[in-house]
């Protein structure tokens, strides 16, 4: 039952005030992915693209709240906005794996109902994220693999698009980059301990976005090209639903990026959420200790986005930048790129 | 720092009693998958043989223990002892796809460390639960799926064999009875709807264990052929880290089996260890609340093992019955199957 209105009965009649606008706050969060990001190292005009196209893809989500939108709506709306920028590691701004192509993972979760979706190691999806939200919505199940994930897409009416699609120069010169690194690395190491020895910006970025609905509920999403020069169809955290993504009205929404491996070990979204719950903890606080306490101790590097019910947010990582940006009903729209800004 | 005994000044002298006995219990679990097992269903025969197994893979994992090795030593023996049993839904006795074949999913997880590997959607490697350690012991990487993940195989001289080889008559014919059974249900419904009404039996089906070392450590593992009839790449819990299985020697080691996609968005093995490490709870009240608690009112079916550092075992399970057994310092070798035993 919903509480609408608060009534007084005065002088044999009812007074009604409509709790709506106090008790419906709506709220949202996205990141662009947290790693080495320095000031320093970007021209004015790489920095303000990219604050411009976190801007949008906000007000996007936040426009579908306002209109009374559902907070899964507004998730999606934010990340394929971001999806389809070349500025960011997901769908068209997809790194390259080993062997010069690109495979994405997405996934989303509904927190009001825990239903999932989750695609892993897609090649030919022009929106990952809306490809896991058919797989929560028309599909018996929660995650799906590789040439699988598109033949449901097919069987949905998804059109399968070019891998080239995701080609961009820069991330080819990643790509050679991080080869001629691992070059160097494999002299005297194996390929395990050469990829551990890639710097951060190889093995991180993904965009994703939390948000809360007029309804009171919240939904998570995240979707990412994953790793740069990645093999043997590696999957990251972003599809795995614990780790990358999380969402339960009972205690919050998570969206995470960082170094995969370690958010799966770690059970970085749903840990943040357990510690909610069970600790009574602010999001920002079960954040701090997981991003801080946790995963900086054991050489973990990411960040999160979080939201809880009542429309508070953490934005929380460990790295020298983490792409963001937020807006509630009860804050104005910020963005921001370095630690302190 | 470990105390390894207890010694008395008596007399100017020192007595010493070593406390190894006391002080380094060791424990193991299997559960070879939980459904509706009827006694009526089996003919003696066919009890004595799931018996016969689960009581040779819980003694080749305790014998690890009892020698001295470790924790994940004897969840690897566990589990490929029943992975090579035509009688269990992994590896040697996995169900069938939709399409006609097998495919596999493996997770592993290690306790002390929480270095995690998992292997899904392979057809060509006879035992999972191997790749998957091979995976988190070397590999940069926690989660491999599909071609992938047997090119990985092949780069550390784990032979691909053909996916025939896990080919059993009785899984083809639960293989056609399931199509049938889609059939009828697709008249008048879509492929999610059908697949949700089959009888969970088809959904079902794993086998894992969790064990606790002399040392103090613990681990878990899952091994599957995943869902009767399954499509589109479909991942289970088995290998995702948090749902299907996950060991942390600060809460607890657990391996679960069920539906899968309720154990992923209810993040069953990693929620329970939460719950123990946050609330203080017992194993078997934790694993109590998590699977009748919270899985039976949505209509999640199916069971968990789980263990601690202090060698506390908990085998819970909603369905009307789970292949289990159980053996520990204190307390002797079980096997059991029904509810009732």
């Amino acid at each position: 039952m919903r509480i609408t209105a608060l009534c007084l009965l005065m002088s044999a009649a009812f007074v009604c005030v409509p709790l709506q606008a106090a008790e419906r706050p709506v709220a949202i969060a996205i990141h662009g992915g947290a790693g080495t990001i320095e000031k320093s190292a970007m021209t004015p005009a790489q920095e303000r693209a990219h604050r411009e196209k976190l801007r949008e893809a906000l007000d996007r989500g936040y426009a579908v709240l306002e209109k009374g939108g559902s907070s899964l709506d507004a998730v999606v709306a934010a990340i394929t906005t971001l999806e389809q920028s070349p500025l960011f590691n997901a769908a068209k701004g997809a790194v390259y794996t080993f062997d010069g192509h690109h495979e994405l993972d997405a996934s989303i979760m509904d927190g009001k109902t825990r239903q999932a979706g989750a695609v892993a190691g897609v090649q030919h999806i022009e929106s990952p994220i809306s490809l896991a939200r058919l797989v929560m919505e028309k599909s018996p199940f929660v995650m799906l693999a590789g040439d699988g994930a598109e033949e449901f897409a097919r069987s949905q009416g998804v059109p399968l698009v070019d891998n080239k699609l995701f080609d961009t120069k820069r991330r080819y010169e990643q790509l050679q980059k991080a080869k001629d690194k691992l070059k160097q690395e494999r002299k005297d190491k194996d390929y395990q301990a050469a990829v551990q020895a890639l710097p951060t910006p190889y093995k991180v970025g993904t965009v994703g976005a939390v948000a809360l609905d007029k309804y009171g509920n919240i939904a998570a999403g995240t979707s990412t090209g994953g790793m740069t020069a990645k093999r043997y169809g590696r999957i990251g955290d972003s599809p795995v639903i614990g780790a990358g993504t999380f969402a339960d009205n009972d205690s919050c929404a998570v969206s995470a990026t960082g170094h995969g491996e370690y958010f799966i070990r770690y059970n970085v979204a749903a840990d943040i959420c357990a510690r909610v719950r069970y600790r009574g903890e602010s999001v920002a606080q079960a954040a701090d200790e997981v991003i801080n306490g946790v995963l900086t101790p054991v050489g973990g590097t990411g960040g999160v986005i979080v939201l809880d019910r009542k429309g508070n947010i953490a934005l929380t990582f460990n790295t020298s930048g983490m792409y963001r940006a937020s807006r509630s009903s009860s804050s104005p729209a910020q963005v921001a790129i370095f630690k302190d800004n």
